[in-house]
């Protein structure tokens, strides 16, 4: 096997909080990182050059939404994702077994794989973990992961083995049909449940195949904050030191300082676009809707002191108008503060990771949201 | 009365096309000159600085619909305008009667003005050539219309004759309102419908009157090219020759080339923003829409010499994908793409009657468009 030019670095320690960086030749990730999601090969309302002004360093596309349109063999013929969608940094797919439960119809599970219907227009597909590889390579993907079911919660812890064993088998099979790539990285995924017997055995069949990092799936799917947490406890810490570790469709922001405390790198989460283009702004004092009458004369930007031109130069008044009237401008305006919210939080993170610090970041972070969300005027 | 800080220079004129520059405290106004259209206090799907760089110099404003949402009191609150959408550049305003024609129900149309429900919430409202003037300087519009009735397509003589002369008492009435305003200008408005005799009347009455620019009204409204274009042929002639004529609601690119061909100096007009919403992009051959299939697979941009990055830097084939995936990110490019080519036009329309050379300029632009809407891959 050639080595690898995909490598993670880790730079500091403090507790189980990790700040690294994970070097792959289209630019450096750095970790804790927050990955925006670009579904359908953008992310929502965004421009690319401003997804990359707030920071981010890597985006994630979803596989499924891909594979159906306008798939991966006109992506490729067309010169890859990164080209196709004007994004030059990385670009970290899912395997799409979880939209595949979420989003598509008629699904037929099998040990091989599932047949499913396609939402949009009724065609059917199949998905095997050797076709999910394909997919991502098609794509050209610098970070994939192996196809795996998504244990749904609840589950019986029998349900919960029977389907973590199931993924075990996809990711061997997802291992070999990867293969010997070294400018891209294959990631395993955790499962197991909310059960710790079940997740420590996830971890070591995954660790015995061997992957460029480790994602931690199942979660975020409605357990909760507190049992998330239970289980992050036992399984971070668990996963080897020296790879990435990716929990996957979390969250937000107090449930991504949480997992950082216990040891996570990596997050993706359509909760910054997804709320923006309701309304909905991150701010440091918690989370505000600009659609609410309180802010229909409020002269003041979302965020003053802030670098983002979305949050700092526009007056909530305005933002407040354009929700009111249903201008696209709100939704683009509130997309890019949100990301830029999320970066700068793992921005903050990384350095107070970095400075030894990261105890009295946590706690000023949650003194300032328990100030509550806005500041009288 | 004090001089104006509102100045028209007429800088050359070939035949009846003309290029000069309309001066005002906030910037220079480029003629010819088209104004997107920001109706709700945006440029819909655009950001401000994006308007800019397309090379607008001034930006139209509906009284109509901001003094429904958000209120022309609150945006006066706020600071006006300009500072509630970030626009530093003039802005223009109409005097909402248009709207309040095609829009509003309950409609009652009297000497003294107009009486509505809104659209929006049913309440009533009444807009008088004096409110219409209190609404564009509460707006801190720099360019204010009278308020007029446009002459709806097809009217008798008769009916076009009653209603120009209404909208003559009226454009005096708005006149006497508007008073004295150094930095702000005032346009009348010519009515007439397809009557000469009621275009020169239209004029004369204005002119006896004194305004700062003199619109056309009453065109674009279902008469047909040919229809406008006689009417154009004796009206804009007829105007004071060193105002500015602006040609209000048009329009398409061909439309406004045979404007300019006959003295015309500025034009607004949903258009580029309307149809790029819709998948329609403006090109130097011609429109094409990127919803059709046989742009699925074309990698080449929109406009690869471009300095317009919507319309350079993204495939054919991206853009198909996001109208057909209903993705933000196809208006906002194809919005941005057609606002430039629109500023194109206007800039090759200066620098032809600049040199001299204006019929070439036409020439040449009729001969692209007849050698189809693509060339072929």
């Amino acid at each position: 096997m050639t080595s690898k030019n995909i490598q993670f670095e880790l730079l500091a320690q403090e507790g189980e909080a990790r700040c690294g960086v994970l070097k792959t030749p289209r630019g450096d990730i750095r970790t804790p990182a927050f990955m925006p999601v670009g579904t359908q090969g953008t992310v929502k309302a965004m421009l690319p050059e401003h997804v990359r002004a707030t920071g981010a360093d890597v985006l994630l596309g979803n596989t499924y939404h891909l594979m159906l349109r306008p798939t991966a063999e006109l992506i490729n013929e067309l010169g890859g994702l990164h080209k196709f969608m004007l994004w030059d940094g990385p670009i970290l797919t899912d395997s799409g077994g979880f939209q595949v439960m979420s989003l598509a119809s008629l699904r037929k599970m099998s040990e091989d794989g599932v047949t499913f219907s396609s939402h949009i227009d009724g065609s059917k597909h199949s998905l095997t973990p050797e076709r999910a590889i394909e997919i991502q390579c098609l794509l050209n993907a610098d970070i994939q992961m192996v196809l795996d079911e998504c244990t749904p919660f609840p589950a019986t812890e029998e349900e919960a083995e029977r389907s973590m064993e199931l993924s075990m088998r996809w990711a061997a099979r997802s291992k070999e049909a990867f293969g010997d790539r070294p400018d891209q990285a294959l990631f395993g995924i955790v499962q197991g449940g909310i059960y710790r017997d079940l997740r420590e055995r996830s971890i070591q069949a995954l660790t015995d195949l061997g992957f460029d990092g480790y994602s931690i799936g199942g979660l975020a799917v409605g357990e909760g904050p507190d049992l998330m947490k239970q289980v992050l406890d036992y399984t971070a810490p668990a996963l080897p030191r020296e790879k990435p570790r990716y929990l996957m469709g979390v969250g937000k922001p107090e449930d991504m300082v949480a997992a950082v405390l216990r040891g996570v790198d990596m997050f993706d989460c359509v909760l910054p676009t997804r709320s923006g283009r309701h309304g909905q702004a991150f701010t440091h004092r918690g989370p505000i809707n600009l659609r609410n009458a309180r802010h229909a004369k409020d002269p003041r930007p979302i965020d003053a002191g802030s670098d983002c031109p979305a949050s700092s130069r526009y007056s909530r008044a305005y933002l407040h108008h354009l929700f009111k009237a249903g201008e696209y401008l709100g939704p683009m305006l509130l997309s890019w503060h949100n990301l830029h919210y999320y970066q700068e939080l793992m921005s903050g993170l990384r350095e107070a990771i970095s400075n030894g610090q990261v105890t009295g970041f946590v706690e000023g972070f949650h003194a300032q949201r328990a100030e509550g969300d806005i500041e009288p005027l």
